[in-house]
């Protein structure tokens, strides 16, 4: 059994090689919820929705989020009616918001729903939101505390952050499932995501819950420390640049250098192998130094090969070092 | 100001005759709320909706409900999703029930939030649900009591129609202004919509509310009695036949004959004036007896012309009366 730690759009590409070396009945995925939002009273998981529609193989590829074709007639028409609509929402993509915003005033849970759906569309991986909680990421930036969406989509990620605050996912239990699925997994993989915005959320479910007795503890991060599965990372920062989204910006204005070394040393507490791109080779050393491996390889995913080559060539690291 | 009790599709295409005739500031609509359904966890108004949508010039004229050229993408991934779909939510329309959903649970009367949506779509005319109670309709068929959806739209009226429960209508209050409307007008309109679904509901609010020593009372069908206005009918049964839907079949299976006078006669306690199509001249005088003036026109609105014409001779006889 796989388990994957996943953000949203460089996790997705991320699966979509993964599912072509591992049986998904293998894989189970833990989603980060910290950028869930509420739009026109919908409850929106964006990263949970990503996983989703590309596991069905609905997702846009070009995007790299939504469903492909889709339509934003919805979207139009409430703007005609005075809404604010700065948020993306698809025609198709509603439906999934409405059917969870329904079944959660209903009294389901977030994983309860996300199982019906994953059922609904034929999805053989096991998806699990990282919590059932609010979890709401936000992050402070000279222009004030902002919910994490209000960053990232209405003000385009521009304003510098200063700190990111993931209170919200300390006091947030983890959903039924993750903790068994990172103790009891050959492998824990944490995809190609924002360490601080999408890895780091699910990380920092349960740190904020008192242990009483337990040696686990009931965090994710200490699942991660205590498991005996071979715990593996693959750099989002390529060449000192996120592949995407503004990682490279947040290490900076975090106070990290924009290094592939920055993010390994994130991770240090936990990880067993740290898949580096082979444009970053020279920082080989620096990272086994902290007291892990490093696999060097090529990680940007521009093509479905390229994807599962990434994938199989880190399934073999993970079952060496078994 | 001329006040008009409308149901759906035949009210609308009543409006759009009156529209050329009047000036929309001075028309006031009190719609029919008995049909209202929770669908996904969205509050959908038909009646409300056909009356916006098509004094917003938005309207689908072929069907007469719903947005002109939308698409139902989003239902069409409900139904994937394993969602029962079969009331027809388009994706511009899904705005609408979205923002009043949205505005219900922040704590808006439906009255209020018809307000801002006819001010968003800069509808002149002032269009007020006929009250913020719930009061949905039931009926009472062989295969059991149904909400009024499943037997309209699921069930495609097919089931008779042995009893039409009107309490929860009975049972809530007019909604602000709503009788003020029709104590103040100089015309009060009955469109030709069907006697017990869609005006029955209207006629039937705040009957079940006690008067409390007030000699006006506090129910609709009251203030028609006690208005001063005109009251005037448009028969929605031409030759023995409704123009659209089930009232002909109604009437019948609720132990009426299918005939204009019988509407005529629903109406009774408090009409004025009643539109007779021209194949039913024959019930003139029968009609008559009854204690109203008749009125023998082209009812059927199969162009504007014939809508625009109806609406002239029907202000033109008001005006004879007053």
């Amino acid at each position: 059994m796989f388990t994957v730690l996943a953000g949203g759009i460089g996790a997705a590409k991320f699966f979509d090689g993964l599912a072509g070396v591992v049986p998904p009945e293998e894989i189970t995925v833990i989603a980060n919820t910290g950028d869930d939002a509420c739009f026109h009273g919908l409850h929106v998981s964006p990263d949970v929705d990503t996983v989703i529609y590309t596991l069905a193989g609905l997702v846009d590829r070009e995007r790299g989020w939504g469903v492909a074709g889709d339509t934003f007639h919805c979207l139009e028409a409430l703007r005609r009616l005075g809404e604010e609509a700065w948020f993306q929402l698809g025609d198709c993509d509603l439906a999934l918001h409405l059917r969870r915003t329904n079944r959660l005033r209903e009294g389901a849970t977030l994983s309860e729903i996300t199982q019906e759906v994953c059922a609904a569309l034929h999805i053989a991986c096991r998806i699990i939101p990282m919590t059932n909680s609010p979890a709401q990421t936000r992050v402070r930036t000279p222009e004030g505390v902002l919910p994490f969406q209000e960053y990232f989509v209405k003000l385009g990620q521009r304003p510098e952050v200063l700190e990111v605050d993931l209170s919200a996912a300390s006091a947030a239990s983890a959903a039924p499932g993750v903790l068994e699925a990172i103790e009891n997994a050959e492998a824990v993989i944490l995809a190609p995501s924002n360490p601080f915005i999408s890895i780091g959320p699910i990380l920092a479910v349960g740190s904020g819950i008192g242990i009483r007795g337990s040696e686990i503890g009931s965090g994710i991060r200490q699942a991660l420390r205590y498991t005996h599965a071979t715990v593996a990372a693959i750099s989002p920062i390529v060449g000192g640049k996120a592949l995407k989204g503004p990682a490279d910006r947040m290490l900076q204005s975090l106070g990290f250098e924009s290094s592939a070394a920055c993010v390994a040393e994130l991770y240090r507490d936990f990880l067993d192998i740290f898949v580096l791109d082979v444009q970053d080779a020279s920082l080989k050393q620096e990272i086994e130094r902290k007291g892990m491996r490093v696999l060097v390889t090529e990680t940007v995913m521009s093509s479905t090969d390229a994807r599962r080559e990434l994938a199989r060539v880190l399934m073999a690291a993970i079952r060496r070092k078994n």
